[in-house]
């Protein structure tokens, strides 16, 4: 069984907003065994939508839409789907119920606009969106299918967990997939490639190997196409990767490194505490995104100014005279006045020059020092990095959750 | 002129990367004046990229490819274009001479893999990657242009401005196009889109609006493809919209909140520092994203521990006692806490319910106060949002951000 994805909005194809939608699509169906064969973006344009659509039942099994259904004026899909399927505009009692319950709710009076989102073409099924009031149109025709959905992230996420998704899967047989990452860090791609081609080479027909580098880690993607004739366990497949290059596997079985931290620190019952210059707050905010980081996060301290990080975090005024905000000595104080003041088991500390400003021959844009405070001590590192800002504060972050991930891990 | 984008890889039809290649080269070809009229994602298959390719010329000017071009086992894109155009891999000097410059940067050894790189159709012309190690190749065939690049974000991005985009204005007639942003706070998109009717009902026809709601904020879009017998002057065509709802407009011309507030206080000369407790950091990270920001910010305190308010913050334990940690009490003295102890003119603070887990009765998840001191008092706000934890930090921050806007801006 295979999917297309149609993402419609003006706004995605002059690039105002990243396509987020196409990715959560793709993973929900990805994990419940249903391949993604390709997805498009088109405008608000009604022979660029018809066309997408049209192809799209041809080559895929199922046609999942978002987008264009909002009661502004540049959403078109509904008109669209009612002329291609043949159809008529009805108001529908279900979807018509669902926007008064949602207005109620909000206390807000219904306007004719609004109404008008109960609309839909007769011939399709109406799966309620419990989360918004455009509706969510199943339509089936000679076997295939289409779906559309609002282009809101969080409404379609859900329209997708709780009713499409489900739905496709009493519809369509569907594959097992077996997914598995592996996160390395500390070795550029084409080396890791070069060092893990006799385990590559090796696999079986049925996994396929792909390369993810991000900002200076690189995750390893495993994907398995289970059938009765060749299952596999994917777990004793790695033991081959960890021979050749297990020194540089950081972790397995999450997406980011945050989440690899964040599960080591939860696992492990220990705390951090964080002193960020050059990373702004990234590092504490890419944790507290995610569930749970008050039981191992203390806070931190972005102390971009000398003085923030005198006063905040303790760093003597002699460091800072003697050796610049940019140094090992500084970094050290930072991680260990932040460890000691928040009380935390570790703190961590980052100080550099982001850029495009604030370069000089001995500390060039890009030099970044990074420090972990625990129990055992102080280790600090020098960092080198180019000139691309956003860059620069990713790679650093991810030196930080690697490193700290490991040193977390080799405490017994 | 139209073209067509196509993003090559299974990372992306698994869901596991967002693409933001798609958004980066939409926005550069956008500016260019390049109207971008379809993109499309399909993986590492032979098949799948051919059709792609071959529907895509057919349609657009120029298709943009980007993907494949890596030295590991599961890029392809190089053979087929080889294929799809009737020509032969050869080693190009160029390309050649470009790796070997960039191995010997990095003090690595060239090896037989990374040489690989070098190889391209004979029939296309090179554009030289100052980045990497994945030539960027340009196809001219019956006036249409492919040109295929590599799928590394920073270095797509670097050919795009420096090589492609001259290179299809060059090649190309191109249209004028002007943007214009204009960034809502505080009104939903159906109530916006009621008020404003009547001003965007009487546009001209070369103008578009689009409405792009984000956690919170709406960014009106107004689009203008100029020729010379209809130019238009966008800000006086705005006048109608500040009549109908200047009291929801926070600034234009940004794309973000971030940015309009970076502007704002860089213009006024006066200083921040944040003290977050649910938005953990993320407040202080967008706007260090941004070059320039140590002009004004001071820096912040992630105050995720009750004890972290208290001894960072000043927090009274009483308060904390008394008040909890998300109450009126708290928030204003996080922030003018948080304004003393790092001098800053605007202190601000935020503490909330982020959730899955922590609501009671009485604070439900979702429930966050946020404040603003300066030198005229302090002021804080009671918040209400759902149970979506990414939603209520970006909602938040985005709150803060506008009324701080609003805030600096009412100074004389």
């Amino acid at each position: 069984m295979t999917t297309t994805i149609i993402n419609i909005g003006d706004e995605l194809l002059i690039g105002q907003v990243v396509n987020t939608n196409a990715s959560t699509m793709s993973r929900l169906l990805t994990e419940a065994g249903i391949a993604v064969r390709r997805t498009v973006v088109v405008g608000d344009v009604y022979h660029d939508i018809w066309t997408a659509v049209d192809e799209a039942l041809r080559e895929s099994d199922a046609v999942l839409v978002t987008g264009g259904l909002g009661p502004t004026k540049d959403d078109i899909t509904k008109k669209l789907l009612c002329d291609y399927f043949g159809s008529e505009l009805v108001e529908n009692t279900t979807a018509l119920d669902n926007v008064k319950r949602i207005f109620a709710a909000r206390g807000y009076e219904l306007t004719p606009v609004n109404r008008a989102q109960a609309l839909v073409p007769r011939c399709c099924e109406v799966l309620n969106n419990d989360l918004g009031t455009a509706p969510c149109m199943w339509f089936a025709r000679d076997g295939h299918v289409l779906v559309s959905m609002p282009g809101v992230p969080f409404e379609m996420e859900w329209l997708m967990r709780n009713r499409v998704v489900p739905k496709l899967q009493e519809t369509f047989q569907t594959e097992t997939i077996i997914l598995k990452n592996i996160l390395v860090q500390g070795i550029g791609e084409s080396f890791l490639s070069d060092l893990i081609e006799p385990w590559e080479t090796a696999l079986p027909d049925n996994v396929k190997l792909a390369y993810l580098p991000v900002a200076g880690m690189v995750k390893l993607r495993l994907t398995c196409r289970t059938n009765p004739s060749c299952p596999t366990d994917l777990t004793s497949l790695t033991e081959g990767l960890y021979t050749l290059a297990g020194q540089y596997i950081v972790g397995e079985d999450c997406e980011t490194l945050p989440e690899l931290l964040h599960k080591t620190l939860i696992e492990r019952g220990v705390t951090l505490a964080t002193a960020e210059s050059c990373t702004g707050g990234t590092l504490a905010s890419r944790l507290t995104a995610l569930a749970g980081a008050s039981a191992y996060f203390r806070g931190g301290v972005v102390a971009y100014s000398n003085e923030v990080k005198e006063c905040a975090l303790g760093v003597k005024h002699a460091t800072l005279e003697a050796h610049g905000a940019v140094s090992e000595e500084t970094v050290r104080e930072m991680a260990e006045g932040v460890r000691q003041r928040l009380r935390a088991d570790y703190g961590v500390a980052t100080t550099g020059v982001a850029g495009p400003g604030g370069g000089s021959p001995a500390k060039p844009v890009g030099t970044v020092w990074m420090a972990i405070a625990s129990a055992d001590g102080t280790e600090a590192k020098l960092l080198h990095y180019g000139d691309r800002r956003q860059q620069t504060i990713d790679r650093t972050c991810n030196q930080v959750y690697s490193d700290l991930v490991r040193k977390v891990k080799s405490k017994k």
